[in-house]
């Protein structure tokens, strides 16, 4: 079965939409249940929601707990945006900003290696193109993905030789819901939709006996 | 159609197998005619082939105008390797090593930029996972990889906002001839076949109206 | 004059004694006053000090209010370690680690910007070789110092053609209190002293008319 | 004694000039012995010329073989500069800038590890900003500058532990015949002067007992 977090809204919910498709197993997590529970009711196999705040301990270590099985993939696409100039950014924002994608991810992963380290799951992480280049207007931003980069690539190297794989994905310019609500205003009609991302991503996400694709950048055209 | 180099073995002879498969018309490239007629005489469909040293302008500009159209993508996959501690290389082997991974990308590409930014063609060059990282014993086959990677990012930012397309590909641990003839002596078992890496980036190279899978890391488990 | 935040120990106390040999008006900052004050204590020279928890964002308020001016130079040595293998990591020290490193340097970095971007100011931001390069059993330091990394990288396309400069300090393998007190156990002794790695970077810390050193890396031997 | 290649003119020869002025005896190399001689004339000091070309195997081995001791500091400054839209550029002129700053650093660096990796020797290589980020205009220039980038990070890993040190340094902007000579037309009068950047270069090349300043990045303002 496959975990999405994020699944509210989004590539991780266009990616939902894919594997349901595929009639995989899902558990969607997010942190509205509201918004989960619309997501799987257009679809027409087993999906279980369960809606979580990654940056609370105890919320991941619950929505784990809730796997009936150990998961084959893991695809975390839960995180949110904040952009500006760094002086006219506000302090709680950045906090959030923070939590959401750094804390998140630590506790998030942290938990996954505990479990399924000695498995064969891929951890797939959803970053952004932010985490690979430095942008004027988002430094914020561009710390807590060049952030979770820096965990991901480090977190690999404690992994070396174990079934466990980190899959690391970078899009960029994509045209979500995010950007509404990010704080910074872009002309987004020739960014990819989220359904073009997650059909990308899907077929890129591959493997064979002896390898794997292991990090995938997609970009605009 | 499609342009491979490097097509008379490895990752490039198994590519054209796969969209020979697909009955995708093809060019195959290689310094070998012998090589590259025996890899097309295992297929079925329309397959030309064309030897060419990829570190001479001309046989490059010979290559391209050997073409009957606009291909839709090129697969680089020409280069070659040469390992060992810096004090004990070759400056022969060096000077090789430079020409058939540096010289021969920048006259390729540039060509190739200059016959086709203007079209929708993707250009897809096949690198290592030595292009990210310094590693000991490979000293100069990082610089040569480092290299190309410095020439794609920057010929990117050169062909901002044209059809034509430049896709990173990143293969780590390939057992195919090229370590044999590479002078490193490595235990390969465990290392992706040409055939997996090849069907993995084959899927991967992926593309949507808006956007494209333009970097792809393949690595071994 | 010259800011220094973690004035109370390690490289930050070391600056401050150099640059106190050199009669420079010191403000020196830190958690702790009673460390700062010992610190201070032994200078001949005008020292100020100020306790401040730089992730409050009222203490750097209050800290950059508290300068009786513009100051050349600000050295921000302020930061705190944290290791071990993700999954026996404490969620309490993952959170506090991120507070000392990520948040205190927004916080900081972001009045900073606000105050002094039109004023020939000096930040020099003191990261570590671990943004650099990621490392088993450092996953979260390594992301927060990427993180900061990031986040320099990025204001500074914020303030090009501005007088305020970004100085990027980049310590690797000091023996500091840093180290006793991280949950990593090393054998420091071949380590750089923290007064030895403050010397150098006072060296290193140059400028001229049309330019300056903008990063430094230092490492042992 | 102190090694200085390409220094002839711009960063090298205003070095030599600071490091004359400190008594300390020298070896200036360069393509051109007059250019050298030039140089050396207005030196009060013990200079030696010779005249190499480093992309040429037997010449570095001449101009190692005719050093009087070990020399305790080599600066690499050798180098050329070649610019312009890739479609543009000439061929033999990427072949001379691959042979003038990839070929030529491999087989100095060669024979520099042969010779010393048992010595304190310290290897300074001058490279470019070029060498840390694409650029459009530049990207035959930057592919160099890269691939020198990952020889000096994969030699560092082979001598490690090794008394040998190398140091990378990253000038970006320097006013030099470089750009008059480079096919690109810049407004260079906000540049710094070489003698400027060879003035901040030789402050911030300092060591201590258990350290030393690895990596310089200078910037103009």
């Amino acid at each position: 079965m496959i975990l999405i977090t994020g699944a509210g809204s989004g590539l991780g919910a266009a990616l939902a939409g894919l594997y349901s498709e595929d009639n995989i197993p899902l558990l969607l997590s997010g942190r509205s249940k509201v918004k989960l529970e619309k997501v799987a009711s257009t679809f027409h196999n087993e999906v279980k929601v369960k809606a979580a705040d990654l940056s609370n301990a105890s919320d991941v270590d619950a929505l784990l707990g809730s796997l009936p099985e150990v998961p084959a993939t893991v695809i975390h696409c839960a995180g949110s945006g904040y952009f500006g100039e760094l002086e006219e950014q506000n302090v709680d924002q950045i906090e959030q900003l923070i939590h959401n994608n750094l804390t998140a991810t630590i506790f998030l992963l942290k938990e996954l290696v505990k479990r399924y380290k000695y498995e064969k799951v891929n951890v797939v992480i959803v970053m952004s193109t932010a985490a690979q280049a430095a942008k004027a207007g988002e430094s914020t931003y561009c710390a807590v993905k060049w952030a979770v980069k820096g965990l991901v690539e480090s977190v690999r190297l404690e992994l070396k030789g174990k079934p466990m794989k980190l899959i690391a994905v970078y899009p960029g310019g994509m045209a979500t819901d995010f950007w509404q609500s990010s704080g910074k205003s872009l002309d987004t009609s020739s960014f990819m939709s989220a359904s073009e991302a997650a059909s990308m991503l899907k077929h890129a996400l591959t493997s064979a006996e002896h390898g794997y694709v292991s990090d995938i950048t997609i970009n605009r055209n």
